[in-house]
């Protein structure tokens, strides 16, 4: 019995990791109606992943107004796990997707909603909180989640700051006596990208800035502002691995709530059980909406071949766009790539269409890689 | 030693097969550096088909200024072969890609630059002429083309007709006294997709019409147009096999001039080996533009397989574009499919890209046959 592990990623803006395993699935029944598939959606934190948590442990997902990335109210919402777990997802109230196009300005968007977030999960009587990183819109530090939880961050006149990374370069003192006292009884960790560091040459700043819409210049001046930033909570954060997750907000949860910061693939991955669903596996097939230079940096399908490897496991990407750089993918344990595309389209066209997509893309690779089984070695 | 037989079409409007077929072979050599590549680059009449023989055999390729599909005039052009063998492409007279879109309406567009490379081709003292059938944008039944040569072609009051498919319908004598007289000294074969009739349910007027331009009423009429002229000519040619090929112009030229139809794969394959090559190959890579439902229907791709099948040879087409109904290839030989699109693109970009996409998806669809190697029969 031919056994496929199937442990994608959700699709950025189009599909969840639950769809994509669903529609891969039914590309291998096309193909190999007798295989055994498991399918194991995986979560990295980001966007979508408390809908995906609550699905998959039986939680429920909390709605919440909170304060935007850009300031106006917009609907979030955490997820309630089995026991007095949270799971509070960043993206869902700083997001990129939050930011319009013409607003993204990381030196002015916030994170406070992460704080307002935090606070409502409190309230259920919460005991682990757990925040996801990933996908964020925001580089302030984690500065706008602490004041909404009652820390005043103040600048050289003794004035709070405003929200944004940018004055972050003129903070001077932060004064946490005002915390929610809840907080002292919370148990609580940050799911970061442990490559994700606050300060320096590949700081959060120069290497999320461009995309959240920082210029050049912007870029600048919001490192120097992490620098300041790092000065003023614990230096050592500076260089931590994943303090810069989230636009730094793991460097502000950490230093002024002690939060840990832990691995989001040790966080996510462990409690898939996935270690031991590769072990058995004839073929594993993963997935991202993009496999490109970033996907060898601690992305989904880079993390899932590796655990791969172990076991010797063959291990096939599958993805909406194969970008620059994706070749660097196959030192990572990645044996071979495909795309869904089938003909010159427009990105929403192929969001649209993408369930079909993967499935036609899944059993076409399927045929070629039965093909190669009756092939003599080259 | 991995003997790889690459036998592509060209892409359309994009690449000849030469070029095709250079870029798979710079896949293969990037993934298996040590295999023996035997390039085949085919052609099947089309669009391009000359230059690419001329190139193939030695021969030279004649620049004529003709008059072009929709009257004014092209410059087109026609291969005289090593021998006293001259091949003149329809599509370089009488393309669709000759007639702007706006302008598409095969009811007026005329195959008389046809008959003048014909002219221009006896003037060389060529003694054979195969003539190219493929990518026409008329439906005249070559009409045009015999007027070119000295045919007058009369409705009921004795007036000659004029250009365009929807003349044929009152077209009532056709006098070919005045043609020209090398033409009896000449053979005349013409190269032909077998399964393209002039009439009946699923002659040329109702399968090419609509990509040509014409509305359903346009379909209609011109589908009558032919049988008129089938009736005119000889009525065998309504369900004769390739008569209805470039808009009918097989038709004409078989009916007036005598010319010989020949399945355009018997005319073109055979000079190439093909048979014989594909008889020690290990693998055989395969491509066109699009891979879709009418792949099956007698075009490169198929055509391949079906010989390399009869050697139980694996079958690879690889392609810009895998259309609706691309599946039913994999009733006539060809294994598996792959795409060379990586990511959303419009046409135009694709098309520039196209050498480097190729290339490109001839790698990763070689790792995937290679990772197939070493899994367990499913």
């Amino acid at each position: 019995m031919f056994r496929i592990v199937v442990a994608p990623s959700g699709f950025k803006e189009c599909l969840d990791a639950e769809q994509v395993a669903d529609a891969i699935q039914a590309g291998i029944r096309r193909v190999i109606p007798g295989s055994v598939v498991d399918t194991v959606p995986l979560i990295d934190g980001g966007e979508g992943s408390a809908r995906l948590l609550a699905r998959a442990t039986g939680g429920t997902l909390v709605p919440v107004t909170v304060t935007g990335p850009i300031g106006d109210p917009v609907t979030a919402h955490f997820a309630l796990l089995d026991d007095d777990t949270a799971f509070v997802e960043m993206a869902a109230a700083a997001g990129l997707s939050l930011v319009p196009p013409s607003r993204r300005d990381p030196g002015r968007t916030t994170s406070r909603g992460v704080g307002e977030l935090i606070r409502a999960a409190l309230e259920t009587g919460a005991r682990h909180v757990v925040v996801g990183c990933g996908d964020s819109g925001i580089c302030d530090g984690g500065a706008g989640a602490l004041q909404a939880l009652g820390v005043r961050i103040t600048d050289e006149a003794g004035r709070e700051i405003g929200p944004g990374g940018a004055e972050l370069l003129r903070a001077h003192r932060v004064d946490a006596s005002g915390l929610d006292p809840r907080l002292s009884e919370v148990d609580m960790t940050v799911a970061v990208n442990p490559r994700n560091a606050l300060c320096g040459p590949d700081g959060v700043a120069r290497r999320y800035g461009p995309q959240k819409g920082a210029s050049a210049q912007d870029v600048e001046l919001l490192s120097s502002a992490m620098s300041n930033w790092a000065r003023l909570l614990d230096p050592d954060l500076a260089e931590l691995p994943g303090a810069g997750a989230s636009g730094g907000l793991a460097a502000g949860l950490a230093g002024v709530l002690g939060a840990r910061l832990e691995s989001r693939f040790d966080v996510f991955l462990t409690s898939t059980d996935l270690e031991q669903r590769l072990r058995t596996a004839d073929l594993v097939i993963t997935a991202e909406g993009a496999i490109d230079a970033s996907t060898a940096l601690g992305k989904i399908p880079t993390e899932v071949a590796r655990r791969a490897k172990r076991h010797g496991k063959p291990v096939i990407a599958l993805c909406g766009t194969i970008g620059p750089g994706a070749d660097t993918s196959y030192e990572h344990g990645i044996d071979a790539i495909t795309g869904i595309l089938t003909g010159p389209v427009a990105l929403p066209d192929a969001i649209t269409r993408a369930p079909a997509l993967i499935t036609d893309a899944t059993a076409r690779t399927l045929r070629m890689l039965l093909l190669g089984t009756t092939l003599p070695a080259a």
